[in-house]
């Protein structure tokens, strides 16, 4: 397997077939912002617009555009889609609505924490791209609203019934890990440093279980394991993503002992969650072996395929493990196989058990200009042995 | 096929293998109420009371003691279940939780207003069961409660933003159809016929759509269609079984015609849901064709088919109609190969398209003691032709 080939088709495949098929099928000339529902050939099928999907296309767009090449196409599709969530996707005190109308009318209250993630992402490449200081505080706003709400993400839409059974949910600090080095640019250096370890004790302190050797999605707030629904659910993929957000951090503090921890539990969540009789890794599972409460628990997913990926990617680049190279070479010829599609644009994004495409289309109301150009993006860079 | 012979498979099953298997697996013995959470063999994999099933149960216990026999071991079923509801299950007024721990203190707030549906068919038919007027009262009351939540069933925990799109959910009118009657003998008759009237009138009027010749899950306010993800939703099941609520409300009010609309509407409805390579009634559809939401949209499930059982048998006994006849046959067969269990008691309630068990267990967070013996129930006494 020639690695630099190997870089390069991640690369065409980008700049060739994935950034146009976003770049021509996703804008919304009229009303601005972005389509994310697009059906196999990329015809728009409902007009929705979904805050996590329209910061992620803002933060995408911009990144290529500050860190590929300076293509004004790409820095106005980052542009006018930065416009459109900076005038309808919040409630004027930076609260970040769940949804809109086409025309930007808000549809679904800012109950969700990852809106204002994704919000903070977007604004923060887009001041880069721009240099335009009003994006730059949209982004260091957000990102202290999001602080704030750690304690109860969901604020008063959350259905817990206080204080009888108090869990803490792994995305959010797998999220920050991400996201503090996303903005390091607009943090202030001790603040910074204190939310970086915070994030990195959580996720791999607490949330990873060494007695297990996995990563649970849902601990006590006293950190500890429930033998609950949540408290017995993983997600191999989430697990996996987080861990080259991990390494990413090892990489900016200098701690190749953080890298290869992260490298390791990559590996062993991927070979916790294949499935050895169809290929691909599983969606959910319950770590006692139990039904999952969800149905879709079995079918495989794009995302959890591409980011696993990447951290299999970085964890061969960074401490050359061989169980990395060998499973990244297994999960690149599977998701090939499965997930692009050959004759039109874009990847599929939901497959059953047995791979077989269950909704064609290339986006909808969580799948939209993230994941896949991302993952193409870390993975040619990656294979590059350039930094990132 | 001899429908009496169809009829005692029916009334054996339910008495000898399922209602046996909620009576000895699911008591909970020390604090009282059910668990549900029971695996294949009925071990119990998870401790957690869930107020739907909780009621669910209550009913179904009841309901057998006032119509099928008045053994004991069900009425102290039945009224074991009720006491741990009347004392735990509710917030003091009548607000009902969706879920309590294994003690009863409260998990998951009063969002949902099934958790109070169920919780007035409990208390309806376990005051018939036992005479008693507190449960008579409980009843009542929260029936009030429920018919006050029309306008915003989910209260403070709803997230749609007001005013942008209002739409209302094909499901409270649908269960009101069923639930009327059941608490008819606590209610004044010209309330009765006033409720009666208007569920029928929503269902049959707004809900099903002549031009298209189905059912949808969600219409405007204003009794519209809407072109969205929840506007374009379908739910074979949901229809169908709303259909044989509607046909005992023809019997109860005298109106032929309106039976026989319904077995029209019903049979309409499985012809739509069919999968024509599988087999068996999709989860869910877009009614425009486009990619519905839920990942789960093409799995196959237990109360689906068992409620289309219920729907056809009634078609066919009250009309006669040959269309009911057939496909209550091959339901009838596809449903006992694939759900029924033949090694160990109850059904298997998740399958995926391909027909498969992909949730290996008996009872859950949503499956308990009601789908399954109600069916077989409505089918046994309606295949003898009885009043029900």
């Amino acid at each position: 397997m020639d690695l630099n080939q190997l870089s390069l088709q991640y690369k065409n495949e980008l700049l060739d077939r994935v950034i146009p098929f976003w770049l021509n099928q996703s804008q919304d000339k009229e009303y601005g912002g972005y389509f994310t529902c697009l059906d196999r050939e990329g015809n728009v099928f409902d007009t929705d617009k979904f805050i996590w999907l329209q910061g992620r296309q803002v933060w995408m767009f911009s990144m290529l555009y500050n860190k590929v090449e300076k293509n004004p196409l790409w820095l106005e599709c980052a542009r006018q889609g930065g416009e459109f969530l900076r005038k309808y996707g919040h409630d004027g005190n930076l609260n970040w609505y769940f949804s809109l109308t086409r025309e930007g009318k808000p549809l679904i209250e800012p109950y969700n924490i990852f809106s204002y993630t994704f919000a903070t992402m977007a604004f923060g490449q887009l001041s880069l791209a721009t240099g335009n200081s009003e994006y730059a505080d949209l982004a260091r706003k957000t990102f202290d609203i999001v602080l704030s709400k750690t304690a109860n993400p969901k604020g008063k839409w959350n259905k817990a019934y206080p204080g009888t059974r108090n869990l803490k949910n792994f995305a959010l600090p797998m999220i920050l890990c991400n996201l503090s080095i996303e903005i390091e640019h607009l943090l202030d250096k001790a603040f910074l440093q204190e939310t970086i370890d915070t994030c990195i004790h959580e996720v791999m302190d607490n949330f990873y279980r060494p007695d297990l050797g996995i990563v649970v999605e849902n601990i006590t707030d006293g950190n500890e394991l429930s033998d609950t629904f949540e408290g017995r659910l993983l997600n191999p993929g989430h697990a996996i993503e987080a861990m080259w957000f991990i390494m990413d951090l090892g990489q900016r503090l200098g701690k190749p002992d953080l890298i290869a921890k992260a490298a390791k539990i990559a590996v062993d969540m991927v070979e916790y969650g294949w499935d050895p009789v169809y290929g691909g890794i599983y969606y959910y599972l319950d770590r006692k072996g139990h039904p999952p409460q969800q149905l879709e628990w079995d079918q495989k997913l794009w995302w959890v395929h591409i980011e696993t990926l990447i951290s299999m990617a970085k964890g061969y680049q960074l401490t050359g493990s061989e169980d990395c190279l060998a499973w990244f070479k297994k999960v690149h010829a599977y998701t090939w196989e499965h997930f692009r599609d050959n004759e039109f644009p874009e990847w599929y994004g939901y497959q059953n058990r047995r791979c077989e495409v269950i909704l064609p289309l290339k986006g909808g109301k969580w799948k939209g200009c993230f994941h896949v150009p991302r993952g193409l993006y870390q993975v040619w860079k990656t294979l590059e042995k350039r930094d990132q």
